[in-house]
């Protein structure tokens, strides 16, 4: 029996003519033959074909020079995937056969959140109480995928100087602190109310509704004559008339002993770095560049907290202050392994996305070196380490009115992200000047110059500022995606939460059972694994895709006999046997960053 | 030359007679006599053997009959150690004569607080205005530690069960969660104030200081009436007169939105893991025991933070909360395992330390098995994986009195700690009962029962809870030791924040500084390494003994020429060469808690 399947590789549709032959008792596929992308054309061809078949008339094609250099491409890789399957009756019905469902941005937000509350990836915090808008928590799932997002930062963000590393300070510092950054005078939102229904509500966000362009770099008064040239109605009861705009600041304030002393939530991780820079600086044997890093809570008390996870009120940032000589900021010692690197730049004069290599950027744009080095390493982390779709990313330069005064250069990075409707913002690369150990000396009065280079500076700063909940929203955005038998996510090997799971298809049979309990332990040792001995294979399945975990191993009869395990494929739902022995060092090489493919060439090796 | 040698071996004292010979241009150090363990003796003894050297009569013992079980014991260690010794000449005044010597615990608190300050374990928070007390930050060694023992607890504590995991909730919680916890309402400190200089202070503490026993435990009254019948004088100014003893709730409020919403700085991770529990019962496929984890930070508005890391304003917690039927709290399925291990405890009832098996704890004290199995697993925790020596832990029972009402069981764990005199609670095995859900049921109108094993129950919960912040300072405590050549911390490798320094011993040779990035990069893939090329052997050696570095790998031109490095073994200050090949396997046994002479062992072997 010959049959028509659709299947997606690298996002591109491609149908075949496949069969399944009966061989020593189980069922096999064969594909017979490439239909090229189109379906009707797909299904014209294989009519023919079939026709031909039943008239005995069919013989597969050999001519490799009329086909096109793509489709040789797809069929190499079609025929790679091929050689390696070994099929048993019991799961053709779940094989192949995968057709992947586009899904309105809606509908996949939804989706994403009916996953994260049954798998346990977030919850509003306390929905016992009902809940309170900007705070959640992460389940089981969602903790494991923030936990494996900060450590591929700690290891490819912080890990870029050798002179880099990972420091805790305080979620409460004390007001002076915040004195120095600005955020007691400058760190507010501008409210207004409704002076007939008393309803009160960011003004600047409802002059953006009501279509004004960057409504959040206008002054309070620009705002209130902006309320009123345009007669603007109270979005409760229709009033118009409102009282002035005021400042809301957003720092939550708490008080400190019997004496009450003042002190403030930290609303960014960068002064509990800068507080401390000097200390550091001495016990890190007083050498610049250095980088000080820190991820935990900050805290904003967001008026309208909205759009999942990127206005919390509680949240977490993964922040790199980087302290250096600003007489060598057009230099990195590293420069030259980055120069010829391409970035995607959205410059604030244009509307397009600019393809540049570091070294034109340098040249032509006179952007920094050291800049530029550190800007070259963040979208390696994105588009290399994370798995951003290259079409997904850019950097986007803020123009003076929207960047912070004391930004002398400040590019976002940005992420296409469906759920939200477009390019948002993840992350920061923020070259700060030295605004910060100013306001530091200034109000503690102390001098905090280092000695380096036979000279007295005060050093500037590089911060590279990520929202650690946007990036894991970013996941469930970019990686998430519906096919056919169900939702799934297709996180890379490194960020999913669970790396593999275990599962024996037999759950009362004790042989078994230790066979794969031995199994799971021992990859438990290096990895979050799962052991799941019930419901019927494809709801296990199912329940994996969901969590997106890379690669379930399925355990039978066989396995004992031959010391093997099958594995599936979350993408393709492919399957191969493995040996054993060879399985720790297959999810290794995954995990590492190898793809799918070349990793079944590996474990091909491997058996030979 | 002979000189006499003192070694300590598991924290005795052995005395040697060695002698140095050049051997092929090294200079070799050979153990002629072991002299015991008594100085004056050792000195005696030396003396003869030397004037039998010098006539020429000494001949090396070996009539293994004369000697005690004990000694040849020693001998063999000995023996081991030194069959693996290859010395080079420049070592040589920095070898085998290091003496540990006593410190005085008020010494050695200024000692750990001068290393921790200059390099980088921990700082006042915010120094530059003065600091707050109760409030400090961690530099990056301090982090590295921290992060190493939050992932042993990972490891060990989280992963004592399949059906544990790991969460994530919010620091800000909603004023119904306390109320339904009985923190906003039994919360408190006892505050009470002078008359006549107004000056405010902790009426129990006070108490405590003045000789009254469990003054934690009198209720306002009884305070009142002690501070009365003792006729006590305020600290300040002398004065009798006190107003009322009040309380003081210890929690930090903050206030949320544009409503000003009343919520709390979460005084223990616990409640965040209460409020989810539906949830996850749900996203985990509904099964008990149920184990919910959470490390983050907790706060308390403590009136007088003291004794280093033990009174915090903000602090770190590692709990986990374990939800399970309580008809089954006689019972563990893993019960077999650890019957027969033996646990150390104090009851409340007697005076000394009792080792008792755990099938006894059960029969006999009628602990239930559940408590048993995960206090035998915490007992396991401290002693084989941090390796805090026995005689210095103990599970300490509260009697009725001192625990919180609704604890049913409950022992501390304590370790003794000579800077802060005496054993001091590090965590807890708290048996709550159903206490925290019901009190969430009654406050959410709710039921949060769960349906398990056919019937419909409210589980009960075990408690393990463990300060962060306290478990850092007790590593710093067990593990400082001072050695004639300076300070050192003698953390397992699990724990060091460093696991290994690469050294090349001539910083101007590119060869071999390529050689020494190369293997330190190649270690840096799986720990925190650091590269040092600067300052004599001498000084970078005893840089990494300050910071606790197990192993100090030095390069030098043979290692050019035999591809193998000398690792320098911090606790001993032995050398060993070793192959490139095998370093990377060294450290790794060494990290997972093999011995120091069971890897050399080792390393003996891969390198026949």
């Amino acid at each position: 029996m010959a049959f028509i399947v659709k299947k997606i590789i690298s996002g591109k549709e491609y149908y075949y003519l496949n069969e399944n032959k009966r061989v020593e008792g189980k069922v096999k596929t064969k594909t017979l033959a490439y239909l090229g992308k189109e379906k009707n054309e797909a299904e014209k061809k294989a009519a023919e074909i079939i026709s031909q078949i039943e008239k005995g008339e069919f013989k597969m094609e050999k001519d490799e020079h009329n086909k096109t250099e793509e489709l040789k491409k797809v069929e190499k890789s079609e025929m790679k995937m091929e050689s390696k399957k070994i099929e048993s009756e019991r799961e053709l019905e779940n094989k192949n056969n995968k057709v992947e469902i586009e899904v309105e941005p809606r509908k996949k937000i939804d989706e994403i959140t009916r996953i994260a509350s049954s798998r346990g990836i977030f919850f509003q915090t306390a929905n016992l109480y009902g809940g309170k808008a900007g705070f959640f928590t992460y389940g089981h799932l969602g903790k494991q995928l923030k936990m494996n997002w900060e450590n591929l930062w700690r290891k490819n963000i912080l890990g870029i100087g050798d002179n880099f590393y990972e420091i805790q300070s305080n979620n409460i510092l004390p007001e002076p602190v915040f004195k120095a950054s600005g955020h007691v005078d400058n760190f507010n939102d501008p409210m207004t109310e409704c002076k007939k229904c008393h309803f009160r509500f960011r003004a600047d966000q409802f002059l953006e509704e009501k279509g004004v362009e960057n409504a959040g770099s206008l002054s309070i008064k620009e705002i209130d004559e902006e309320i009123k040239k345009r007669n603007l109605k109270c979005p409760k009861c229709g009033g118009n008339e409102f009282s002035e705009t005021k400042q809301f600041n957003m720092m939550f304030s708490v008080n400190v002993g019997f004496e009450n002393e003042k002190a403030y939530l930290s609303p960014e991780t960068a002064q509990g770095a800068y507080v401390t820079f000097n200390e550091e600086f001495k016990a890190t044997r007083e050498k610049l560049p250095l980088g000080l890093a820190i991820i935990d809570k900050a805290y904003r008390n967001e008026i309208s907290p909205r759009q999942m996870f990127f206005r919390l009120r509680e949240f977490s940032q993964a922040e790199l202050q980087i302290f250096f000589d600003p007489d060598t900021i057009n230099e990195h010692e590293d420069w030259d392994s980055v120069k010829n690197e391409r970035v995607l730049l959205k410059l604030a004069s244009e509307k397009e996305i600019k393809e540049i290599s570091c070294h034109d950027a340098n040249e032509k744009l006179h952007i920094p070196r050291f800049y530029l080095y550190h800007l070259c390493k963040v979208q390696n982390f994105y588009l290399n380490v994370i798995g951003i779709p290259k079409n997904k990313f850019r950097f986007r330069e803020l123009d003076e009115k929207e960047r912070a005064f004391y930004n002398k250069i400040h590019f976002d990075v940005e992420v296409y992200l469906e759920t939200l409707g477009g390019f948002k913002e993840v992350a920061g690369v923020h070259y700060r000047g030295n605004h910060d150990l100013v306001g530091h000396q200034n109000i503690s009065k102390k001098n905090l110059e280092v000695s380096f280079n036979n000279k007295k500076i005060l050093p500037h700063v590089l911060e590279l500022s990520f929202g650690v909940d946007r990036n894991v929203w970013t996941l469930l955005d970019v990686f998430y995606s519906m096919r056919e038998d169900g939702s799934i996510f297709k996180f890379n090997s490194a960020v999913a939460p669970i790396k593999a799971a275990v599962l024996p298809l037999v759950k009362n049979d004790d042989n078994l059972t230790d066979f794969a309990r031995k199994i799971y332990l021992d990859l438990k040792e290096d990895w979050n694994v799962i052991y799941d001995a019930t419901g019927s294979i494809g709801r296990r399945y199912a329940r994996n895709d969901e969590a997106g975990t890379p690669f379930c191993i399925t355990i039978d009869d066989e396995s004992l006999k031959n010391n093997d395990v099958t594995i599936r494929i979350r993408d393709t739902t492919e399957q191969v046997r493995i040996s054993v022995d060879g399985l720790k060092e297959a999810i290794k090489l995954s995990v590492q960053g190898k793809n799918i493919l070349d990793l079944m060439e590996k474990i091909n090796t491997r058996k030979k």
